[in-house]
């Protein structure tokens, strides 16, 4: 359907009852419905926000629009879980109520200051010629899951920077409060990330200047910046809109990137000792938006929108749109970020089923259907498909091609009953170690691939539509192999 | 707060959808939540409906008011599981939207028939002066989830029936369709069971009569009729409101009752060589309208309504009310029902503590919370309190009272922060053999405990609301016991 802005914009008071309740169902009762992952209760999700541990559980919120599968009136809603992977719903958390999120309350995240949780954000607000002003707001959840907004926004807006002004990660560093915020600047119209200083959090924010992050290029504005420490190192993550591909290759509309460095210098703000290069979050079809945090222990996790602005997905036609990633552990050695699932999805697994091929077959399992994990080892130099959520002549999978010989992956969705997205091709492919044998753990859930790649080395996520009486897991011929499948449960 | 007629009986569509989200949140965050039982997506919810296994999951419905916790205009919520004890929810399935259901698609069973579920209903309707015109309806419901009513009603009410005439359970037997039909009789106001009889389902329905349960006094109306197998006796599950106290005694509002035959006679409608006695279901304080069910290899299963008819619950004051027992397996032998948790249960326990109890010490886990099942052995000749959510003086908790000598079990929850419904009393009593060990599983879930005493030969049930820092799980004194405690996940 097409949405007018008036449709998109409507209160939500203004919507009926009965309305959401059938669009709940709908999304409830969808065949590509997610079974384990964080999905919308209706309508339309986005971006992850407030990603956090407090009051001895962890939180995620999401971007959004409950009333149909299109960018309309943004709030978040609230997920908990005590282990990373079993969430449970909390609803409507930030409603767009308010002078300076009435047009939408946008991401932002969350931290623990002084037994509350901090929700920053950034809220919306249009004029009567629909001119844009985005505000930097502030607002408490206390430990009975009450949400009190702050009375004003949290600074005046700079002269420097355009409407796109977003998406603040609140920061302590010291003893003193800081947000990286994501911005545009007004001048030259390219993306930078801006860092602003408070000794008092709910006042006192003056700006600290542009992060320089070694790099010439951020494309025409950035959003979505995260800066973390994973094992000793800073690592910022960012979406980069309008990166010259020239800078660091994607093939998505846009990038979600990360850059690490020595350490982070708040005063002059600054990555030391930068990477030379930005590299992709995830070299799948569909990550955006990560968001990742650190625990007062120091591990770093993160969490992505699958999902990307100015897309349609097949599920637009049933009224819901998108999901999350599963919580990525984040690690980092060897000069790059490692990515891995959480020990708790183990507790997904059901009963096993060893694999131990050697040359003689090609199917996994003739009826693997689409909610499982599968853990595959295939030695060095061989080549092949392993055909996932495929149809029993093989016409309709998705095909992950692997070539341990050249060291090639390449994932192809392009053989799916929706092909999604064709404008920007239908594989993906990473480079690997050449003459190595290759280890892929990878998560089905009937409409999202995950593909954790020799430990997390690489990740590819994406989503694919595929009827979901396609249960053969099978390779295009006999290969050797070992590993293991589950079957895995609802979360 | 007083509810007007006015305000029950608002169309959904003329409710906010804001409003929705907002109850919706109220009842995700509530303190009292249920975390591992069927509870209301918000509002009231009351009778389990359409209780049936269709196209490999089971599948319940509830009696919803989505709007408040009072019983205003009603609609069937949806819940699906692989294995009776993770249940998701599918939201509202029938909605009070057509001429016969206009002001509530009350409540139903549900029936396999060539590969549909058929759906059949009590539909109310009230004129302009408000007099209530009962509809018995059909609907079916296919693979994807998609329900569609019958045009008409089933069949013309006779003549003989007041405006009491509800909850058909839709039933099979040597190729014909039968209904029985909870009523109150025109005439003498008293309550009947009404069998009905049709060759084609969607038509042709005629009235066989009263069945005859061998008793004089069914109370004023019947509702909730159930016929089921179990281990080859036939035997009823309803509830004779208005019963006599002297035909079997109880001490609720209104009873859920049993009654045991040899068999049933569908021509002359009868239960042949019937029990003396009907018998209370559950020995607690809450269960009402069970619904029970046989699956095509024979077993037999019943769910619960956790709550009563014309009662207050502290919860009203949060907007949400009630919520369902778990999954019973039902058997039959010695005269009397056994009911029991069904295996899957078991997929919740957490870490295990064993209890080895020898007259030392009366704690058993200082911090036990609010979310576990106990499974408890106490050796004949004891008597003691078992003390659950309790604070740490004792002052505060669930007290389940035992004497193995004379063979008592009380449970009281009158020591609680928000002793509930005091008019009928704050303890429930059953008799034991005397002289004899005690097994009682118990299972906790933050304002709900259900009591299987002696291998499900008695079921108390009891909702309790106690501040949720009262952890402390413990006897009065130290007594001689052995079991298991476990944490239980959610479900």
């Amino acid at each position: 359907m097409e949405w007018t802005r008036e449709q998109r914009y409507r209160p939500y008071d203004q919507h009926s009852a009965l309305e959401l309740l059938k669009l709940q169902r709908q999304a409830d009762n969808s065949p590509e419905q997610l079974k384990y992952h964080i999905r919308p209760t209706s309508g339309l999700l986005n971006d992850p926000n407030g990603f956090s541990y407090f009051n001895k559980e962890w939180h995620v919120f999401y971007q959004s629009f409950p009333f149909g599968a299109t960018h309309g009136l943004k709030s978040w809603m609230h997920m908990t879980s005590p282990d990373l992977v079993h969430w449970r719903s909390h609803g409507l958390a930030l409603a767009p109520d308010t002078e300076y999120d009435s047009h939408g309350a946008y991401s932002g995240s969350a931290r623990v200051v002084n037994g509350r949780l901090c929700l920053m954000y950034t809220g919306n607000h249009r004029d009567d010629d629909w001119v844009r002003t985005p505000y930097q707001l502030g607002a408490w959840m206390d430990h009975n899951y009450q949400v009190t907004k702050f009375d004003q926004p949290l600074f005046v807006n700079p002269s420097t920077i355009t409407e796109h002004f977003r998406d603040p990660q609140l920061l302590e560093h010291d003893g003193r409060f800081y947000a990286i915020i994501g911005s545009q600047d007004a001048e030259n119209k390219r993306g930078h990330i801006d860092l602003w200083e408070s000794d008092q959090l709910e006042h006192g924010w003056h700006e600290l200047g542009h992060v320089d992050l070694g790099q010439d290029d951020l494309g025409y504005m950035v959003e979505c910046p995260n800066l973390i420490t994973v094992d000793g190192r800073q690592v910022m993550i960012f979406c980069p809109q309008g990166l010259d591909p020239q800078v660091a290759p994607y093939d998505n509309i846009y990038p979600d990137m990360y850059l690490t460095a020595e350490s982070f210098d708040y005063d002059h703000p600054a990555m030391i000792n930068p990477d030379a290069h930005m590299q992709n979050l995830d070299d799948g079809f569909d990550v955006y938006a990560t968001q990742a945090m650190n625990t007062a222990d120091g591990k770093a996790y993160a969490i992505s929108w699958v999902g990307l602005p100015d897309l349609e997905y097949p599920t637009d036609n049933q009224n819901w749109a998108n999901c999350m990633s599963q919580v990525k552990e984040l690690h980092y050695h060897d000069g790059q970020l490692y990515q891995n699932p959480v020990p708790a999805i183990r507790d997904l697994r059901q009963t096993d089923q060893a694999i131990n091929i050697d040359g003689q077959v090609e199917t996994i399992n003739p009826e693997a259907g689409q909610q499982f994990e599968l853990n595959l080892t295939l030695p060095a130099d061989q080549t092949g498909t392993l055909h996932v959520a495929a149809k029993e002549d093989l016409s309709k999978s998705v095909a992950i091609n692997f070539d341990t010989q050249a060291g090639k992956l390449t994932i192809d969705r392009g053989h799916t009953d929706q092909p999604t997205n064709l404008d920007y091709g239908t594989s993906r492919t990473v480079d690997l170690p050449a003459h190595q044998a290759l280890n892929l753990d990878i998560f089905v859930d009937h409409s999202l691939i995950e593909v954790f790649i020799n430990d997390g080395a690489k990740v590819m996520t994406l989503r694919y539509f595929n009827n979901q009486a396609n249960q053969l897991l099978a390779f295009d011929h006999p290969v050797q192999a070992t590993g293991t499948w589950w079957p895995l449960s609802d979360m």
